[in-house]
């Protein structure tokens, strides 16, 4: 029976690494090839939306009756903006509709802020030498390396069970004028599951800022996502931040990758008049239009709001299984031994696993060498470096159920194995020689 | 019987003035409104391709049995990019597709160069004052306004029959080291028509150039856009620059704007192996991969590059007859007169017809208060000037034949009352006024 770690006798200990050492030597010779990384839809999810296939057919029309083939409707089409707008909570004219990513309507956001500046703002970024971007962590890796190639210092700040440490935060960025911006995904973040609370988004909208184009990148890319009967609510940032005195703090993003089709949906920007008019204005000599019949499209197959909701009930009965199976696992597997922590979400698209200090590079490690990949240990913070060499991301979406659980059993031995070895240290047993140091 | 206006006495033109300002007074009567403004296709032509939207249908998986709805491939769908790339010469691993639009593409690679400089350059673009694009004039309008925001000065070079005038591009290219590049449209020009002879071609591939990352951005827009049998041959001007020393110099561009549907079609960008992997890793940031969806559409719907030929022999079908009713008004109406020309493109979108020198503003004035909107004068000039006031782009594709008829038979009016009145100077009949001077 599997006891607590930290109270074992070096003897104990030693038995217990031979134990999880030739747990591993099985799970190698099993020749797994499973893949944890990314958030990606499952095949079944992605079957969900596959009458957007033969859409929209020969009505090419919309509600206004424009011709969706032509060029064109920079803002995107109406119905589609009010069918989202309503499930962020923003109204139809402070929301575009874009082409298949959220992740390039941020790019152009920073982009245009760099070459030209934002409202508010004292003229182009880049002329601005040293400036910072707040990411809290764990979080997102590919916030944070697009704003570290845009040439951004990257300012590791804590995550905490309701948004990010705000003492940390508020500090920061009242003094320093150089913080631009602060990375936010404030539903079901990614990693943690956390949901920003509404006292830590007042604070976000509220505080002082030595910077008076400071931006909040508010990624509400899990709005929709709940994995639980009852989602946490969408609060109107925009509205919480106008009546701050802030009106032009927060950029909305939310796409539906995770809704339809992950490469092949529609991104969405939502902000204040004044952002909304200075996107548009930017970004009119790089495009005539989005891609009008994607989005019609998107507003055939969803009709409504409640459409899209009864869209994600959908999703959620394909999804909350495979969470479940995780917590299970990890739960047989780890819950006694006591070396490691994890996440039981209730919306979007990943647990946030941490394991004994000083050992996630260890675990990703032997996983691999035993056939699962999981994202880099550190991904999850600046510049890929976990300061406690702790936290993993899995993501549970993409493989069955069958996959999961070998998977995810996998990660615990691995994780065990690396537990015991780091507390041995040097009293590991050296007869037993496992995975590449 | 209109006679040449330079012949006329005195007396005769004013008769002449007085009979134009009559017809322009019915013309007005006759409260149109019609649009020449933009080269938009016409509700036929995108209904050639009506058949992509009922497609891909349930067949989601591209030859190589990837999964299009998912996340990935950021250098896009191999099978289209082998159909476009016959059609533009270039293999596939130099080519990759985007969205929907080639004007993007264009706007990020000019961004990356501003960002984090290109291939053989010495940085940032950005830190470089006084940077500078040659402009090719008349040109397209969207080209300059793109380099303009982007901080650009732009430099206007004479567009000659053959491409733009070589003398004036190469000693500018060899001995101004902050000239960036160099705009071109190298088949059916817009707005001129005019295709690039190959010697020109090369001289602009091969010439010295005093800034080591000079470009070249070569959007072939209309590369399968003949109005006549013979399309005119797409030189291979990749192979012509790596032949020359010069592998990077150009990035080609391109689109199925014109092919499929304006608004929903699919972008390219052509270039070195250096010039391709340096946008693939500026963009990775931005990006997790193209909609291959919209690229499966369109690479079923085509089959093969013969496929876009024969889709391209209908567009003709339907663009033809109105580019020859531009050339039969215009030569009825103008051709006597002697105050206007015009050219007879064998490809394209456009009518670029040219003035009597100080009155295209006055004749685009006329039109619009007549109903009948063209694109501003001096739009095809860098900041909108035409130093001599003469050059305006006719666009006929969008309206209809009757429709268009009455267009150009406006235009024509308005092209002859204004040459009179231009002609007759202080000597024009006071008793007769007409338009907003």
């Amino acid at each position: 029976m599997l006891d607590r770690y930290g109270s074992m006798s070096l003897e104990q200990l030693r038995e217990e690494y031979q134990r999880q050492a030739a747990n591993y030597q099985q799970l190698r010779e099993r020749r797994l090839n499973l893949d944890l990384t990314r958030g990606k839809p499952a095949p079944e999810q992605l079957d969900l939306a596959d009458d957007l296939l033969s859409l929209p057919g020969l009505d090419f029309r919309d509600a206004a009756g424009t011709d969706c083939r032509n060029y064109g409707g920079a803002a995107g089409l109406p119905e589609l903006r009010a069918i989202f707008g309503e499930l962020l909570g923003i109204g139809v004219d402070n929301l575009l509709a874009g082409n298949n990513s959220s992740l390039e309507l941020m790019h152009d956001t920073l982009t245009f802020a760099l070459l030209y500046g934002v409202p508010g703002g004292a003229g182009p970024w880049f002329a601005e030498p040293g400036r910072k971007f707040l990411c809290p962590s764990p979080g997102y890796d590919r916030h944070f390396a697009l704003a570290a190639q845009l040439g951004f210092e990257l300012i590791r700040v804590p995550m905490r069970p309701h948004g990010p440490d705000m003492d940390v935060v508020a500090d920061l960025v009242a003094t320093d004028p150089t913080i631009k911006g602060l990375w936010a995904v404030p539903n079901y973040a990614n990693p943690t599951g956390v949901v920003y609370s509404e006292r830590v988004v007042r604070e976000l909208v509220g505080m002082p800022a030595a910077a008076p184009d400071f931006r909040l990148m508010w990624d509400n890319a899990y709005a929709v996502h709940p994995l639980v009967a009852a989602t946490a609510p969408v609060l109107d940032v925009l509205g919480m931040a106008a009546d701050a005195g802030q009106p032009d703090r927060p950029l909305v993003f939310a796409s539906t990758s995770k809704i339809s089709f992950a490469g092949a949906g529609i991104g969405f920007l939502g902000a204040s008049t004044a952002n909304i008019t200075w996107y548009l204005r930017s970004s009119a000599v790089r495009s005539i239009g989005p891609d009008k019949i994607n989005q019609l499209r998107h507003a055939r197959f969803f009709g409504t709001a409640d459409g899209v909701r009864a869209h994600m009930a959908r999703h959620r009965e394909i999804l909350a299984p495979k969470f479940a199976l995780v917590e299970r696992v990890l739960t047989e597997r780890l819950g006694a031994a006591k070396v490691a922590d994890w996440t039981r979400p209730a919306g979007g698209y990943f647990v946030s696993l941490d394991v004994l200090d000083g050992t996630a590079g260890r675990v990703v490690g032997l996983a691999r060498d035993a056939g699962v990949a999981l994202t880099p240990a550190g991904a999850t913070f600046p510049y890929g470096s976990d300061p406690d060499d702790r936290n993993i991301r899995l993501a549970p979406s993409y493989p069955n159920l069958a996959e999961l659980g070998a998977a995810i059993d996998a990660v615990a031995t691995c994780v065990l194995l690396a537990a015991a070895e780091k507390l041995l240290g040097a009293d590991a047993p050296e007869s037993v020689s496992v995975g590449q140091r």
